[in-house]
């Protein structure tokens, strides 16, 4: 079906490799189709999955063993990446933590420097040409390095069908895992901040997701009747601790994600719109990373100011929206990076939550750099703090451009 | 304290009334200090409270018989207010849903209604002088009549300690109840939407809320061990039907907020930026709102554009700031209601819910206006509806200026 | 160079026509390429070209008749499209009054109105593929029918040289008028709004625009001596009348290119971001719009409530950019313009311009709606209608923030 | 009038003093009425007054030597003040430069900087009570120091008439000059970037602004008829050299001043709507400044990426707000300032303008840094640099969603 594609001279390329069953055949059809050396990238980003039997699979495939990259970037994502977007209260369309949109720039920045290093002239990866991913990985690619080369083996080959990627399997001896043949039931993406679930048995959006989606976290009808209060701690607007135990990011998201999934939290059913113009559905399962962001919200409470707190809530969406569509590396998500870290400052302090049945519910905050006064906003007795008058006068020129214009209607 | 105010000549004044003592006092005051005629205005707005005991307060009080206005404003509270606001999805400081903010307008239209069949040239409250309602009330009136009066008497007059408030209410033969002669340990505000409650216990915002505080809702700890799955249907944007039984706005919303209630739902522990420039701490507790606005979100999710749902949540933070700041009557909130209501006309179909332990799940939605399409997102082959080529040509010229930007900084 | 496209099935296409070479190769083109037969929209949208010769170039071409369109769409244009953009205030990046932009959606509409009579499967544009044109065309013809097909010649042909071109021509018997032999040192797009000039000459944005680019305005340095003083008359946010004398829309907008044009008003020489990624440089003229923007900016002035105008201003640049990419038929646009529509109802009245040597110069307006009142920002004695003692209450609620926020950083 | 005010005790404050009657007035009327010592403080902003005078007028009214402070602040106020504020653009609703806005927060900077100097426990300052600046003096006193307390007279004082102010002068041996003791027929505020003038002959928004209000730019009409071209060069955001010689910030503008007023640029004519409610008509001369934010705009153009540039449009509206309501120092307005710093780094160039007749006209911009490429947007041959029908693709995708709402609505 595919037209036969002209296809670029690459010598080199550096493919994001997981060691499954589909990069394994991308690795192959890149060796055979574009006949140039493969080097091969697999990144630790916490998506729970050994990342050894991708050495051995590279290597069986005929990859050089100092063309195999393996790194653990699990710190870097959460310091780097996860961190600074949970500072603007990122969710897309309302909802959603972006756990899949965040992790792309950073692979994408560790394939240009492979390529740098290896003197490749081209990346490649697995995403499909329908999805978001493509973009990310392609958009932040090309800022870094814009005479990359990217190639996209799913927008050009002719193996889209099930059959036809076991056969070419097959005959170029790649294991094909006994779960594999059939078609499976849905596409998953993991990683520290989530795992997202999408398509085959949850494409009727009217169709309630199956229990066996889940891999992150228990049913919250499951989860332990009784409720368990934590305290989590944040510097400069950054998580720092767990209940008073000091932790790196990496670790404090892991040990969330470990609570998230025992009571249940995080599950997040959504229809939302991709870049490439149509809606899908998914289910998302966020569960350290949701505690992270009700409690960053809490914390920004007492020790944000109005004027800070709300133009970050206007920013937000758009920030959201960048990071969603592929933009990290742009000017406009630094820019506005730049604008909410400046806010960041003072937040700090301590954040009490209580975790029940996929409920996060905030129960606490303090701060030594609070704003939140007491004496100011009591019922009692403020001892001069606040002149009630002054309301009237505040209200009387808020209200003039309105009496002006109801008299002018009248 | 109080400087001696130089009062306004006023002859008639309409006092929102509420029977209770702090307004009872009021009434009282008004009468005596201005020397004025009151006119009181009760409105049930679903606080849950029986109000003809307000007319006989009010009778004894001396007040006309033709004076006394009990409304049963509940429809119109939630058709004309509640759910054109939740058409925008609207939520203060990203979590609050404005059941206060949004009741106000309302008592003052109805003030100032009341103002001119009566022939009254001022009207009055009880909000007090720390607090938003005072301005939410005002800024109304005086949108709504630029020439009328209005009276805040806790910010005029020398009864801001409670011994002095029951001392006056004593002195004038107003019955104080029981429960009334100490400090209440918190202050609340309740509407069908949501009861408010703030103040005293409340005021430490590392203190967790004690159980007392909440009236509206059960513990979700409480709450029934079975999930129970509902379903909402939505025309033109606003909610019409309850597991398939056609409802009145109201009505609709009383079963959702019996629902909230039975499962714990919509409880809100916050610190808010107050529009007369300090912090507060409240405890909010919105059952039915909370399943309503979840449950909009959703069924947008399927039927509305992608241009029309970003374009909403960037303007929403700055709709929910101006009812939060008692615009409602504004040209500028007036234009983007214009904005939000255009997208709501196809805004229509089925949403089903899991109720859970203080969890709201959405679990499917359908509508016959459905965006969503299957034979477009599918992993299965498409039959031509999507061609994963022009992926390659979007992704490259989204990319060209970062490109452009990649070479220059090269 | 280009590769054989497999071009679909088209049985009949509507092209939008200019009777110029370009097009008429297009035409030719169509139908020896997709063997299709061809349909012409010729529009007068006040681009100041005779017409007539179009249609007998088209019949010429062997296009029949019933299938030759020639529409005057002057009107429209003015009242449905340029009117309702400049209520919005308009300009993309800050000084763009998108003379090109808003001429695409009402040519789609109309090539979209003519498939449906004719029954043709497809539209064509001359749009190149490097242009904002061709998206703003397709876009909208999508939008309006998406089953329509597109066929943008210069995106599939190998005519991409003038030579080729030519020799094209002259092989099928297409007049080539002898100016368009050569390379044409520039490019031209014009309408009742604007004309536009890009390409060649102009490709060094660091060299000055040559005179004989300039084709709708004199030089600012030979304008007349003398300042003219013009008035114009708003009702609802549009143009109703010059000088005192009613017009319709287009004739206003015609009679303001006149006035532009003899004083050399509205040159501008911009670096712009195109849509599909690259920067490009152009000059516009853009005569009577461009005083047409100033009066409509200074009957606001007087007529707006300050809260939709700076309303208006923040939705301004997205508003601009949804009409330079192509997004007219978009929900996002018709949600701003419905917010926009509603803040026009009453900015009437009238406005007082000097016109001089390439400026325009506000002097004055007026409006029976106007919300400015001397009485109240008077130096002098206002008679009680402000209280400048409110103001110290205003300051110190909206300083009360900063001043907590002050004692948090001490 | 007024009430008598109960006065807090002020023990030392520092005036903002220009030398001038009014302020005059204020120092004597500081001295009788609170009691305190007197502190002055006189600005050189620019505004072309010899500032000695006040000195000795200081003297006389028996302000101790070491407590009059007289700054020359002209270069912290260009570089510190007006440049930020020029790298975003800013246009108070669209059209105004904010001249007297810009200056009140460094004024107030060293008001509170001279406070702490001499252990003075109060400002104050000659604003009215209609007005911004007495807002914008304020905000910026209780941000800097919250516990400052602030006097200002014409709020407080009965001396609100001419004559009541010229009997209080007269009787404590103040001078009134002789052109004071009428009514003067506008009232004006004048710094290096700007003269201001509003008020009584102004009033009447219909009637053109009499020739004898301006002072800062010659009548267009009586401007050279001979254009001059000149060139600005940047450095990251900011102008550094006028003609290719190299100027420290204050003596840039004040060059661009002098070929402003020359060739009669910069006046505006404006309504403007005032931060406390109501609007004002005011005549703005902004010479330098004019061709000066012209002048960035243009070097952005090549400068700036399209998602920086459309970004700063957006937030541009917002940014002038706040400045011209006197949230300077206001944490938003530091956000927004740290992401349009962000993105002026390679803001960097030289542009080309002519200066005519009232009009400035961009005629050129290049830039080491440029993001213009030649290359890719010629119609000329363009080697490849960008791929004609990768726009088929781009359309399609952006297309998509509005497709599949067309069918929807079918």
């Amino acid at each position: 079906m595919a037209d036969k594609i002209d296809r670029p001279d690459i010598k080199k390329v550096v493919l994001a490799y997981s060691g499954g069953l589909d990069t394994s055949v991308i690795l192959k059809w890149l060796q055979t189709e574009y006949g140039c050396e493969v080097v091969t990238f697999t990144a630790d980003l916490g998506q729970g999955e050994e990342l050894e039997p991708a050495r051995k699979k590279a290597e069986a495939a005929g990859v050089k063993s100092e063309h195999i990259y393996i790194d653990d970037l699990r710190e870097e994502f959460v310091r780097d990446f996860v961190f600074p977007m949970m500072r603007a209260n990122a969710m897309y369309e309302g909802l959603y933590l972006l756990g899949t949109s965040i992790a792309r720039p950073l692979i994408s920045k560790r394939l240009i420097e492979i390529a740098a290093e290896v003197g490749a002239d081209a990346v490649a990866h697995g995403a499909t040409g329908k999805g978001n991913d493509q973009v990310r990985f392609e958009l932040s690619a090309y800022a870094l390095n814009p005479d990359i080369k990217v190639i996209a083996p799913w927008r050009e080959w002719d193996l889209n069908s099930r059959t036809a990627l076991i056969d070419f399997a097959e005959k170029h001896q790649i294991q094909v895992p006994k779960d594999k043949r059939g078609e499976s039931p849905f596409s998953t993406d993991a990683n520290l901040l989530h795992t997202s679930s999408e398509g085959k048995v949850l494409e009727d959006p009217w169709e309630e997701v199956p229990d066996y989606v889940f891999s992150r976290t228990v049913n919250p009808e499951d989860a332990p009747d009784q409720a368990e209060v934590i305290t989590i701690d944040f510097e400069k607007g950054d998580g720092v601790a767990l209940n008073g135990e000091a932790m790196s990011p990496a670790t404090l998201l892991e040990a969330l994600n470990e609570l998230g999934r025992k009571h249940g939290i995080g599950r997040l059913d959504l229809v939302e719109n991709r870049f490439v113009g149509m809606k899908s559905r998914g289910m998302y399962e966020t569960p350290g990373g949701t505690i992270y962001a009700a409690a960053h919200r809490a914390i920004e409470q007492i020790t944000l100011d109005r004027g800070a707190a709300h133009l970050k809530d206007e920013l937000m969406p758009r920030y959201a929206e960048l990071i969603y569509n592929g933009f990290w590396y742009s000017p406009e998500r630094e820019m506005l990076q730049a604008a909410i870290d400046h806010s960041q400052e003072k937040v700090a302090g301590t954040v009490k939550l209580k975790l029940y049945k996929g409920g996060v519910h905030i129960i606490g905050r303090k701060s030594p750099h609070s704003l939140y006064s007491e004496k100011v906003v009591t019922f009692e007795d403020d001892e001069g703090a606040y002149d009630q008058r002054d309301a009237a006068g505040f209200i009387k020129l808020n209200a003039l451009r309105l009496r002006l214009l109801g008299r002018r209607d009248a």
